[in-house]
């Protein structure tokens, strides 16, 4: 990419992000009477009434604005809006019997599901330790470090390794199948890794570093594709492969045949976590001081898939999901796999010089600028058709998406783009 | 067994443990001055004055007291012996910045080496639940789950499962090789399903009752030999058979060569051990609720490794080494495997009803009863020669030898033969 299109593209994100993006969050979210955060809008960004604050969505929202302040934007207001998240979180969100942190609450505060979700313990230690680092409030570590501590204890398979993931509220293990107690998935272990590494970032403790370490051994050991690098949805507890079911607890919107199993449960991956995971990884590494080379295989392997496969040449963007070898499943385009793209196809870029790399990052920007993108609003759509014509979906904001993956996004972008020039 | 040939072993067991055994532990060993226990005594009966007191010496002592108060021993007096040990542990041996007990104080309570070995913590889980059990102080069982908690936060190996031995005192890990870093071990196994199986009858917490089958599972699939049954000593991180080595901080005196390797050192497995964890997994079992059948095949070749290959049928006892398949190495006499191979013994033949076990069982009895149990003493020869005509080492206590190998023998086999009448 030369100079002057860098420019341009960075512009047109720093743009979206501090006069759009942002902005459709400050102006709206706080929820001034029950503290927290409102998390559901419409398509014309109303506040669609749901009443349900999940732990999801909080803590998502509460790294968001933290990032954004650390990151520089926001002049100070930021800070204050986390802030009012973080209370939220640790006052009306915190099991004080069991330890951790409730699943649901409705708006005012009143537990709705009091189950224990390592995923959304896997968000909440990102974000409050994302939160510290930003203001210093010395409660976002202190809890950070108790959940860290709690998954240890309470969701570690000390025999195949890796973590359980679906316990009650008393942190007894759930039961087989849907309620997830006999699954391993790669959804969890790949936001332990984000999660650990933020922690390890706050701390600076050899026990987060190691359980970092762990927890990325474990992703590229077990969890990827053996043959093709590619992520694999979800195992049994001694990592075999299981077909890829839905969980009675969701945390996405997924597509599922009637009988709560996947169109090709067994060979599915997903282009967006594949890049995903792969800049996280590149992340994870510079934190640690450790050369992008020990896991340079792996690397090329994740960005190639999804730049080879998931990208479509003809209407723009990056495919839903496909096979492990590539052939593409699903041809809609879904918000968070583009936001991850575009992180993941700067990184490759930087990493490996390759020019496909610059030429799929515009092709996804290009999509994502010219058909997500509602600029009026401030938001993307949920979920388009393939051409971009149309959503399928239209909600600018759920339990399930909220603004971690389109904020850090055009954060992130802007970073890398600004390292390009 | 015939019942009259029960009765009388059951009688020369309670006579050593009632009138030789618990006295000599109960009129010598409490430090009135600085607390604790005095564990040094030579061939006499006479204390040493080596200026040391071990986490595993304690631990173990308070385990002894606690034990046979449960079971019925002492009047109430070694409740008092008990709660004088616990407190030490837990005033002057607890670190109280960094959590976790100091592996080695002097007399006074001066912290020798403040390094956390995890073996020495699985001995204070033991003693600690036992001692709460015993005596209803919650003391025990509060330190005893923060061990717990202390272990899976710092401890567990969450790619390769299983347990991290060695740290320093801030609980970051050691390096590899004699240091202990990269080595995993039968023994720190072994000795979690004991401890979690005491800290378990307990708590009954669920938690507890799931690591407790996890690391059951890891000694049977991992650490127990693929083909015989028997345990294997040490193991890299990814449960690669390790050659053994001698470690800095020892537990216990064996022999190596002066390069501090074992000969024989990658085919190497002990009879008492693998009896020892035999009738701790059936322990294990009973308080589960789990059938002996679910792991039939690893008993009965744990069982008959030891009654096959480690009875000495010409001069009694058992031998302290051999190799896998059988064939003996070390043919001298070491206490701790009499008195493990006695109360395995018995539960292989409560189990399996083979009168070998019987002859075996007897075998060892008289040869412990006979030479090695110095009478008028009260303790046993810590190391014999084959024949069992005079002692090798000839000390009755010190860091690595004390009564719980010893009393827990006679207390378990009371209780066995008197299963059998």
């Amino acid at each position: 990419m030369d100079k002057d299109k860098i420019h341009q593209l960075r512009q047109e994100v720093y743009t979206h992000l501090t006069e759009e993006l942002l902005p459709f969050w400050t102006t709206r979210c706080i929820d001034q009477h029950n503290g927290g955060y409102i998390t559901h809008f419409d398509q014309h960004g109303h506040d669609t009434g749901e009443d349900e604050k999940s732990l999801i969505a909080q803590t998502r929202c509460l790294y968001t604005f933290a990032s954004a302040h650390r990151a520089g934007y926001g002049n100070g207001e930021l800070a204050d809006l986390a802030r009012h998240g973080a209370d939220y979180l640790l006052e009306r969100m915190w099991d004080p019997e069991h330890a951790g942190f409730y699943w649901m609450t409705n708006r005012r505060g009143e537990v709705l599901i009091d189950e224990k979700i390592v995923y959304g313990h896997s968000f909440a230690i990102y974000a409050l330790s994302e939160y510290t680092l930003a203001t210093g409030d010395q409660r976002g570590i202190d809890y950070a470090g108790k959940v860290f501590d709690l998954l240890q204890r309470n969701a570690t398979d000390t025999h195949y390794g890796g973590y359980f993931e679906m316990f009650h509220r008393d942190w007894t293990l759930k039961g087989p199948g849907p309620a997830g107690g006999d699954r391993k998935t790669l959804d969890v272990h790949m936001h332990l890794m984000e999660a650990y590494t933020t922690l390890y970032v706050c701390t600076g403790q050899e026990v987060h570093r190691r359980k970092l370490l762990e927890v990325i051994e474990l992703l590229v050991r077990k969890i990827m594709h053996p043959q093709y690098g590619t992520g694999i949805p979800q195992f049994r507890p001694d990592w075999q492969v299981a077909p890829q079911i839905k969980f009675d607890i969701i945390w996405g919107w997924d597509r599922f045949t009637e009988d709560g199993v996947k169109h090709e449960a067994e060979d599915n991956t997903s282009y967006g976590h594949n890049a995903e995971f792969a800049w996280l990884l590149i992340h994870a590494l510079e934190v640690l001081g450790i050369s992008y080379s020990t896991y340079k295989d792996q690397l090329i392997k994740s960005f190639n898939h999804a730049a080879d496969n998931g990208v479509d040449w003809e209407f723009g963007g990056v495919f839903v999901e496909g096979s492990h070898a590539g052939a593409v499943y699903d041809r809609e385009k879904e918000f968070w796999q583009q936001a991850e793209v575009l992180i993941g196809f700067l990184d490759a870029y930087r990493f490996l010089g390759d020019e496909k790399f610059a030429r799929a990052y515009e092709n996804v920007h290009r999509f994502v600028f010219d058909k997500m993108i509602l600029h009026h609003i401030g938001e993307w759509w949920p979920l388009m058709n393939r051409e971009g014509t149309g959503p399928i979906w239209t909600h600018m904001s759920h339990s399930w998406k909220i603004n971690y993956h389109t904020v850090r996004s055009m954060i992130q972008v802007v970073k890398r783009l600004d390292g390009l020039l």
